[in-house]
């Protein structure tokens, strides 16, 4: 019998398909340089957008809409008015060529609902966790000039402008680690490597049982 | 050779792998009711936030916290709490026998931050998602007796009260379709078949390109 095909094996690849949630939610980081060079296809945000058809949203109403940018010089229009991570200092941002190579721009349609607080988190995860699946990987920015990107795409007033989700082929190394002295803040060591101190899964239960 | 074990198969399986992210996004609907009888493991609930800990937060700060319930005398002082399916008249809720047998109270500690507005929908379709992957499926409550929840599980005032999370073994049929006239309410069929109607893609989309 050929080991290859043995029935530990084909168990195993249950085993991965039972855990694959787990997997894409380790997987998904917060990466800030990128292999620019490395397009996202257009079809591949649309497919991500799919995904977003199938969330829950408050009352069922849907007010999320999305302009999806994979080209160079709408990036570059978009990269000049953001701001990169908060808790690091004397960085701004991905040099050029670390850059990401697509965006999508996320809107909240206040003709159909001005409540979106919950629709936007389960948007952007169902965007990341599909970004990471494919391959790619995110990053969520929400410090930005937003009268220059709402002039830059003709967005009416009636949208309102939510944090923009970089994506490309993720470049750099992220790494999950217990917290330090109830010290949340992410930090980059000398070997570019981007640490995140994550709050243990006790420190996230209140009561149980 | 084992047909068993064909390059097909296992290919096809990789294929599973690869879809199971879609898969799970279809399943996780908004279930109301439930095979009550059917327990909800503490272990699989205590699962699901051991999955939240891996979620992006905003600056990082991780404001939830989370009070896991699954035994029948909370579960029916929780239930008497809540507002089921605005949309659906003459329904107060699932009656005794088809209820959630697990609830997911989820809190906002504001001493480590006020703005949570993200991250609580970032951990609901993580929780959601687990909790389909695991045979389960929930439901989010937003309408619900704050005070009495507050004083049910002595939560300090420095706790924001989010929506509740109910999660059983669902009983109920619920399927996707497009909008017909522009109308998003849900609704249910003499079969007690509950529909959801979807904006399209191209609804959904702004600018592409």
């Amino acid at each position: 019998m050929n080991s290859e095909c043995s029935y530990d094996i084909i168990l195993m690849k249950f085993q991965e398909v039972k855990l694959k949630l787990k997997e894409l939610l380790i997987k998904n980081r917060s990466y800030r340089r990128f292999y620019q060079e490395e397009k996202v296809d257009i079809q591949d945000l649309k497919e991500m957008i799919s995904n977003v058809r199938f969330i829950p949203s408050a009352a069922n109403l849907q007010p999320l809409e999305f302009i999806l940018v994979n080209n160079e010089i709408k990036n570059k229009s978009i990269f000049k008015n953001l701001k990169w991570a908060g808790y690091i200092e004397d960085w701004d941002g991905p040099e050029q060529g670390e850059r990401p190579s697509s965006y999508i721009v996320v809107l909240g349609n206040r003709e159909i609902s001005s409540y979106i607080k919950w629709d936007f988190g389960i948007a952007l995860q169902t965007i990341l966790l599909s970004a990471v699946e494919m391959g790619y990987g995110g990053c969520t920015i929400a410090s930005f000039n937003k009268d220059n990107i709402r002039n830059l795409f003709n967005i009416p007033e009636n949208y309102d402008i939510l944090p923009i989700i970089a994506i490309g082929k993720p470049k750099e190394k992220v790494v999950i680690e217990e917290i330090k002295d109830n010290d949340i803040k992410y930090w980059r060591d000398e070997n570019q490597v981007h640490h995140v101190p994550k709050r243990s899964l006790n420190d996230l239960i209140f009561i149980s049982g």
